[in-house]
């Protein structure tokens, strides 16, 4: 693992390292933020997973979490979106390819040599952290648009790894919308029951959520049609597990609405994790 | 003035515009926050100047101002660094020319056609926001970097108009730092009388400050040696001007060093503009 960068923040580390990933069959780059409290003792972990387009940058740049982890004791990860590099396979549409791996493990050709981004996440950068740095064994999970479907999958999934989830403006049922179908459909093929475990809403039907949820969605979203923030409300209801869903008047899906409320997110968090 | 975009950052507005300058002679970009309280009332100003190779965007999107900012009531403007376009002069190198203009009035070819920023700021863009947005006379600037150079300046050339002024990691001495000599000889000459109205150790000595002055470095910033912050301490304790100046263990000159101290600043000026 090498060290690429490292900046103080919030009297914390921001540390941004590569390493050669097996689940990715390339070298991949992820930050963490380490608190303060990591002088002296491990912290709990706030993992977020970043949407379209994105690098481990964005969100460390422009979320605004360091802040509130700071205050709070948690340690932040901010993983790659996909594999990449010139041998990765890639596709000209920015919702395909490098930066849309959307956390699942490829099955078709080309994209199946490197694109498991759910194994990457969920078992090799999961150790890797674990490993190399000062944090306990309490997870929470998070992320923004496609990584906050991310986040609702891998958390649904993973009961017993990742104890508290939250999303900002999470692709909510991608089984069902143009983000989600055209990329299930090129990673995993037409088998469209392999789809439904990467579908947050088809997976709290199916397998339930035992502690709660919050979701913050902006209500002048201009992608809100492709997110369907109500089908996962609506089976939230159904079925009576706790979910907090938050529509901002006025907020669209930039970093500006992931800021405004990244302190409810991080507090969130901390709160489930370190009580 | 056209609107370009506008997006909510906790409860107020994220705005960026494009107008046409006269005092650069070319179209020129600017963003704004309105922070909630606009929609009722007039709000002072924070103006914040941005360092080399920025616009307008890099401290919107980056600094965390607009939380702090929103729970004291300022209105923030994020000018951009130079003048720009095809037409406007440029230089390969980083700190010359277009995301350089070192808020200057040039006076020498070619750079004099486009590159005024200090009319620009002092006086048009300051009529613009004052013309066209709820804001009071109360104006503070701060800025990072060149941008800390540019609101120190600014500040105590205009005292009547700026009743606040910090800085984040200022070119505090370019007249001694090659980061302004180059530029200073490039854009006014070689007569370094001329110089001297833009440094901010050299105004301090000259004109002073009746006010006090917030300065933050980070004792880790890679520049330090160009930045030059002993002369301007030096210089206030000399003549007795109250300036806290804290060098900070760790931070380098990145935007996470301004984010971790983005909520002292706007307090600064908030205690100073709207007490």
């Amino acid at each position: 693992m090498e060290l690429i960068e490292s900046t103080t923040s919030f009297g914390g580390k921001n540390a941004v390292y590569r390493h050669r990933s097996h689940a990715c069959n390339c070298d991949m780059t992820f930050g963490i933020y380490l608190p303060p409290q990591t002088e002296r003792t491990s912290v709990p972990v706030l993992w977020y997973l970043s949407g379209l387009t994105c690098t481990h940058e964005n969100a460390m740049s422009k979320a605004g979490l360091q802040q509130f982890a700071a205050k709070r004791g948690l340690a932040l990860v901010f993983p790659d979106t996909s594999p990449r590099g010139e041998d990765v396979a890639d596709d000209p549409a920015y919702d395909i390819g490098q930066g849309a791996g959307f956390y699942v493990n490829a099955t078709e050709a080309p994209w199946v040599r490197h694109f498991n981004m759910y194994d990457y996440i969920v078992k090799e950068l999961f150790a890797q952290v674990c490993n190399h740095f000062p944090v306990t064994e309490m997870h929470g999970i998070t992320g923004h648009s496609m990584g906050g479907h991310g986040a609702l999958t891998i958390a649904m999934r993973h009961p017993e790894t990742y104890t508290s989830v939250s999303a900002f403006a999470p692709i909510a049922n991608p089984t069902e919308s143009d983000w989600g179908r055209k990329q299930f459909l090129t990673y995993l093929g037409a088998n469209e029951d392999q789809w439904l475990r990467h579908d947050a809403t088809e997976l709290l039907k199916s397998k339930g959520w035992r502690r709660d949820i919050l979701v913050d969605q902006g209500a002048d979203d201009p992608f809100f049609n492709l997110l369907r923030p109500q089908a996962l409300t609506d089976a939230a209801t159904a079925i009576r597990v706790p979910l907090t869903y938050r529509a901002h008047t006025g907020y669209n899906h930039s970093y500006y609405f992931v800021a405004s409320f990244a302190e409810d997110h991080v507090n969130w968090h901390a709160d489930r994790l370190a009580p």
